[in-house]
């Protein structure tokens, strides 16, 4: 069974943005054994689109059209597909209904051009996520085809919980597939590979992809067989078997991120957490932040990016600073002590460095950072030198922070 | 003139990599206005590649080939253009001497697999940029092929000196491009499209493009003519008008982030800023400092997630905590004024309000946001409903109040 990704965009073709879509399309679906053998960008342009579906037509049984579904004039590949299939075009009246109350739901007016987001082509299913965007699906003689959403996001709901398991089921005759995805921070992607080919027994058994997701380091295991508990049962003796081989590299499986493994740690031990940031400038925070209901845990922070606020505000010594530097063991040790006692927290958590591209010296070059960590048992600092933009050392110093206190955590 | 570009590579259709050469490609030609209509990416098969080329042959005048021109078994490119363009090979002696002349310089061994770069299909032009590897143009009826290698960096020195320039003075024949990429923010894409569909006359001498990019919406401007000065005065009146009707809502081209903007106004007017953050929980801080010399003009921030540090560090009031709530603008205006009497700025700027999911009530619901801006003339704070996930609760609410900022430093 082979397929293919058409994405329409004209932001696509002039080079504005990459194409999230089709790449994420591309690699859950190679993932679970599903062929592409294309991916085909274009503008919003109807005439090529309807030339583009019949090429499709030809030649894959199954076709994932993105983008254009929108209000707007140049949202153009509902008429375009309904030409290229010969289909008449219709108003979904359940869909309308379910516009009108997301819209009102929002406190949103009702426009007339909202009512083209109702019309699809007859035999359309439409695809429901309830809270986003609506797609639909098509069988068009032996092909099916699967209209989303263009805005990333709202493709990848529909993809994940519509698409994705539908073909997996329609190709699969009795085979099951399972999939994990595993994070890892810490080893390069070569190493990470070079370990994997160690454990050699994994190759016949197990389908193994490698993909950089800075800062971290993705990898997806990918089984198959006719039980899927016992699929499962390999997936978790694989995770098992790589986690002896990486030790602590290993984050966990893709469905938590770093600061919900750091929040889940914190709130299992009654633990709460305070941060004080200097080059990250906020990052530390925002992160634990996004994991909804963080306030139990995450007491809040200091954001201290001149020296005077270092001094007033975490109690670093003057002469600290004056003999080590901002970016020291000694400053960063004082900062997570001051943020750990203004908040009255158990843990208290410090980054300071030199994010660049200027503020470096020879003795501290660009990407010199400080991380202090202070416990009930004390506080101790770590240097580390990380290399990049600024906005990549940054990054890198947030989830260098916040795998210090997963691994103290354990 | 229309072209096209095909980029081929099995890693490209699994969503290993992203493409690089295409949208690297589809920029330089799209500033440099020419247009090109669709980009396809395929697997190392060549009766797919045989097939694309013979679809892209029959609408385009110009089409750019990247990958497979390697020594390897899965090198399929050129016997695959030969085939669809009924062309036959011949070892070129010369690019086979430059090959041995090359691999001896680098100290490498001859292999046979090497004579493999010399074939190339006859009336081909080899395409050598000295140092790195080399490809080849074609003409076939009425369109141009150039045949440029995978590995990005190689594919990159070949397009920039000898593909761009030949189209460029190719398609010349008098006609200049420009285009202006404007960020707007507070409006949503549908009444964008309406202010602009107004401006009647536009639609005539102008090609308007719609991107929605959370939380702001884009909008990119074309014109094309003969007279490059002229484009550009187009496109400074365009965006007069357009300004005229949006107001403030249009942020600025595209060249500029939100948070570069503010810096730069903070700079000009010697003004240091300080922010309070709840439920942002450092992503205002985050975004500031995400620009290089920020620490010129940001002095730092706070964080206070609880209660107790909103007292404690923002010396907001208990009583104001308890009658008005953590979320309400007295909360607001009080953590403005604590701020930047603490870091001693001119300006403090908060945010307290419910991210979700949980948190809110049938008063307060969740999207419930107070923005607070103190200045030298005083304190205000503004009520906002935001709707979306967590995460995009937080980045409207960072944006808006970065945004407020903006417009009072005007």
């Amino acid at each position: 069974m082979l397929g293919e990704i058409i994405a329409t965009g004209t932001e696509l073709i002039t080079g504005r943005v990459g194409d999230f879509n089709g790449r994420y399309v591309a690699r859950r679906l190679h993932e679970a054994g599903l062929e592409v053998q294309s991916i085909t960008m274009l503008g919003d342009r109807a005439p090529l689109l309807q030339t583009l579906l019949a090429q499709a037509l030809a030649r894959s049984q199954f076709i994932i059209i993105t983008g254009g579904l929108g209000p707007t004039d140049d949202d153009i590949t509902v008429a375009a597909a309904a030409q290229a299939l010969n289909l008449r075009l219709f108003e979904d009246e359940a869909l309308l209904a379910r516009i009108r109350r997301c819209l009102g739901e929002r406190g949103l007016p009702w426009e007339d051009r909202y009512a083209r987001l109702a019309v699809i082509p007859e035999g359309a299913t439409v695809l429901d996520p309830g809270a986003s965007a609506c797609g639909f699906s098509l069988k068009h003689q032996d092909a099916w085809l699967f209209f989303l959403p263009g805005v990333p996001r709202e493709m990848r709901v529909l993809f994940d919980s519509f698409v994705l398991p539908f073909l997996v089921g329609f190709a699969g005759g009795g085979k099951y597939m399972r999939q994990r995805t595993l994070r890892l921070f810490g080893i390069t992607e070569t190493e990470l590979q070079e370990k994997v080919n160690k454990l050699v027994d994994w190759q016949q058994e197990v389908c193994v992809g490698f993909y950089p997701n800075f800062p971290e380091n993705h990898l997806t295991l990918t089984v198959r067989g006719q039980d899927p508990q016992a699929l499962e049962d390999d997936l978790d003796r694989l995770t098992s078997v790589l986690g002896r081989e990486v030790g602590e590299m290993l984050l966990g499986p893709e469905t938590h991120s770093l600061e919900e493994m750091v929040g889940q740690k914190l709130r299992q031990q009654g633990l709460t957490l305070a941060v004080a940031e200097s080059c990250t400038g906020g990052l530390i925070g925002h992160r634990l932040t996004n994991v909804p209901g963080s306030s139990d845990y995450f007491q809040g922070g200091v954001v201290t990016y001149g020296n005077q606020a270092k001094l007033d505000l975490l109690r670093v010594p003057g002469e600290t600073l004056e003999r080590e530097g901002a970016v020291s063991a000694a400053t960063a040790r004082a900062m997570a002590l001051g943020v750990k006692e203004i908040f009255h927290t158990p843990l208290g958590l410090a980054v300071t460095g030199i994010a660049g591209p200027s503020g470096g010296s020879a003795a501290k070059p660009v990407g010199t950072v400080w991380i202090g960590l202070a416990t009930a048992a004390g506080v101790e600092a770590k240097n580390y030198r990380f290399h990049g933009s600024r906005e990549e050392i940054k990054a890198l110093s947030a989830q260098t922070a916040l795998d210090w206190l997963r691994r103290e955590l354990k």
